[in-house]
């Protein structure tokens, strides 16, 4: 193995500059070129590709976002766009792939090694945490700071005011944000795709809370819970308390990454080029307790994590 | 004079804290004593009072929200709960008022001093910076600056996926915070209730930035001017760009002040009591250039501020 | 059990409150009565005591510090300081004690369980993180992203002129925060004092560093390695680079907890309130891989953590 | 006037980037050509030259530091210097100079200007603050937030401990981050170069505020007054208080940009460019009041700007 290629895919999340300034430090420390692919497989299949050197990726621990810019391709799914992204891989002399993203990332890795033989090497990074086998995906603790802070400020307000607030957030098939950000954050009630609720129960809690003197609620919703306009309606027609809702959107992909997802995705960007460099493929790095592991993607693509009721139990008891 | 009262009312703003605890700390030290009212005039009229000391005050300069509550008081619209407010004042032996908030504050202010013979003196606080006659309103800076943020953390996942983004800010009839955050997060289009706006402009411009190698465009959108998610809508169906909504809602009115609002109200609080100990009434401090000044009631319910046109086509020139 | 106590001692850390909150409704939720010590184990001697509700620990998640506040107790080093506190415990009827702190506050609940019988349980709160058998303590991940954050801003005057800056951090026999904050930071060298360092080899980096046209290196010093002013002065003196030190100091007890703290914080309490009320005493709550556990204060006790040599390797490496 | 160069010069300060941004795309607007020149006077004298266009500016505006970076030239003092940069200047057909700094980077302007006719604007840019005949620079709102943010962490430990805390801030000659900073962070001291104070009345407070209960002081020190460790040395030895010291050091100088470093950085960039357009020279743009005025070099050079005494002593009164 003597030169690699690094992309990030799918959507971006806090950290990936992170694991690609890992990759080509950690890469050119063995004695590998590395080379960077821009736009996740469509750069692959259309020849975006730049030289990495130890000054590419000087000052970019810190930022948001991905240097390497992602893009979803439809034409990577099929097996044309997939014999290009060889071809091009091989006139680039690129012996080895490391992949940054999320599981539909890692499923498209999986069939392009498997149909050309290409050493691949995955590295969960999504802000929604939702990838089996890893206990933490690169992004979700700079995301769920977010909100949390979002929380902080709402909770400032709300305890002038006494009222009810209702915050979406990200997490349309997880509600790992939602759950975390809300323990965290304190929230009165926490909706997720996982649990079914009722509207008639956050209402029952909501009259509750009022007659204890509570001040005011705060009500997370993941997005693919129920929509947070939709909820906020209901609770101002069911009960006429002041509602205001806030959608937090896609400024919950950004931001300066926390450390821990800084430690995390260098150190998964690393091991990454360790078992490139040990002619391993087929594999994704996780966080597995407190240790990274690399783990086969049929591991990673299996099914989705489970949320842990007890958490989410924790956090009904704490907000009472 | 020996004993005054201080409310904040309607709209809660960060920095009123601070405020507060200026008026009540430079009121000691000029030998009166402080008497707190809680929720603002809906606490006068009911006798939520609790006298201030100087550690009544401690460690709130950097908190959001009001520690003295906020709401909206419809007794207060009525004669006879001005009346009874009135009575409560002369019982509890107060004998001035200082109130932090917005015009409509003011307003009802001016009546009761009008009708009762009471010396008040107001204090801009509201993050929508609409209050005539003062430059700025204690808030404004805060708040702009909670949109900045915002903006920053759309930018990075922005510049990774070339998309458009829309922002709701709040401003149901100034367009103060759009605009400064606007100019300040580098938004491409701003759009305000004082400045009538084309859907089809702001497509054509999106269309051209794009011609020319744009990676993402932000869209700024006062709530008083049109609905951020309806905007996405027509964005959408219009040019099939994939768009992006956030509204912010009201985390705008909430975390820790600036230093810019934390020194306005501080020398907002010591100004007004300085006006109330010297028999001064019906009056609001006001931020004029660098200098603080004391305004008529009048000055300050005359008419609504006005934008700077020329601000707001520097923005649109620096986000070509 | 009917009735227990809470209390922190040592030095602060962020999540402090959030533990607090936690064991207070946790407490509440099992039926328990809870009472909050105020000062540590001098309130214990001293007998100050407030019965705790769910109100009293409201709006206190998101706080830095403890609202109980903390400090050290010579007296309750003695024989006779402990039998005071327990004489104490015993009018109030306080059947178990929850103690959020350090070992020098673990040490203490051991010998006072021993002596009087008193059921005790531990929750680790220090940002050094230096308390053997736990993964994680409260208030460590706030910290190191104070320092990273500082590290953030330092970062971007130095690419704008080409300097070296030395900043010195929390740390007097451990360098978790050092190495920590180090890593996410891209600090070029760091110092901690688990490792031995030479001024020599540091330099000789700085001049390849800059041979290689480095703009710039950020050096982190452990205070238990090195006086950063001292580290300062000799590279100023050996090399002639323009160099700057930062201290950073107590702020790095502050600031509002990250949200692995709070969800730490949270869980630990929980699980706290758990273990009393099944009469558990002499253990410490403890993160070992992603679970919580309880292991004996032994454990806590009995040497300190040691650093994880790979990680400050991998620093170097990336660093270069 | 076709074609301006434009350079950052002195100590970097927030903001710079978001007025190089515009200069550069007014300065395009306008229909003239920009050149870029790195490391200030040095850059100009060594032709460190780049032609700049819009994209060279995108996605700067919320950056620290200054993408143009700085330096300081002993050569541009000399005759010899200037007639180089002179030439240079000739011979890339740059008829025009804004240079954003400090003081001293007029200075040179001034001179530069008077010995080759060369138009010369300035933009004041210093988080010292400390330029005459304009009440705001560049960098300086941001600084004193950084300032702030750092008071407001300790504030958090210092309530929780009951200690004395010293910070150390910018400013050789000039108290403004000291006084801005201390009444926005609420410090019981402040301690400036302009007033002069003695040791003793500074303990005495803190005797004081013990006597009446309060749980911390913090105080506040501009480099130029005191150094902030002998400061710590001094009171501990005095008092035998816990007294902790925290240097912030050049953290000061970065960070992201306030709003309002961005709006005055965005507002002075377009207006230099205006006014050397229309042929003006020797003159540096500066705010006054609300607006925005041309003033003579001579005035920025005349001497320094005066604390305003008021706000030293309101300070004192409201931190009793």
């Amino acid at each position: 193995m003597k030169r690699i290629g690094v992309l990030t895919s799918g959507g971006d999340a806090p950290g990936m500059n992170a694991a690609i300034r890992a990759v080509v430090r950690k890469g050119i420390f063995e004695g590998l070129e590395v080379v960077g692919i821009k736009r996740g497989y469509a750069g692959l299949i259309n020849g975006e590709f730049v030289d990495m050197n130890l000054g590419s990726v000087a000052d970019i621990i810190q930022r948001g976002g991905t240097i390497l810019r992602t893009a979803r391709s439809e034409e990577f799914r099929t097996v044309e766009g997939r014999r290009r992204a060889y071809a091009n891989m091989q006139e680039q002399g690129i012996e080895g792939l490391i992949v940054i993203g999320g599981d539909g990332s890692f499923r498209g890795a999986q069939i392009f090694s498997q149909e050309h033989g290409v050493k691949v090497i995955g590295i969960p990074g999504t802000i929604d945490n939702d990838i089996p086998c890893s206990d933490y995906s690169i992004g979700f603790d700079t995301s769920v700071n977010t909100v949390v802070d979002a929380i902080n400020k709402i909770r400032d307000t709300a305890t002038s005011h006494e009222r009810t607030y209702v915050i979406e957030v990200m997490g349309r098939h997880a509600g790992y944000i939602a759950l975390e950000a809300g323990l965290a954050g304190g929230a009165e009630s926490i909706l997720i795709p996982e649990i079914p609720f009722s509207i008639d129960e956050i209402i029952e809690k909501l009259h509750r809370g009022q007659k204890r003197g509570k001040l005011h609620s705060i009500i997370v919703v993941a997005e693919g819970a129920a929509s947070g306009i939709e909820i906020g309606k209901q609770i101002k027609e069911k009960t006429g308390f002041d509602t205001k809702v806030t959608i937090l959107g896609h400024l919950q992909r950004g931001g300066t990454p926390t450390a821990f997802d800084r430690v995390l995705a260098s150190r998964m960007g690393a091991l990454a080029v360790d078992l490139i460099k040990a002619g391993e493929s087929g594999k994704m790095i996780a966080r597995q307790h407190n240790d990274l592991v690399a783990v086969d993607f049929d591991c990673a693509l299996s099914e989705k994590r489970t949320i842990d009721h007890s958490v989410y139990e924790l956090a009904g008891i704490l907000a009472i």
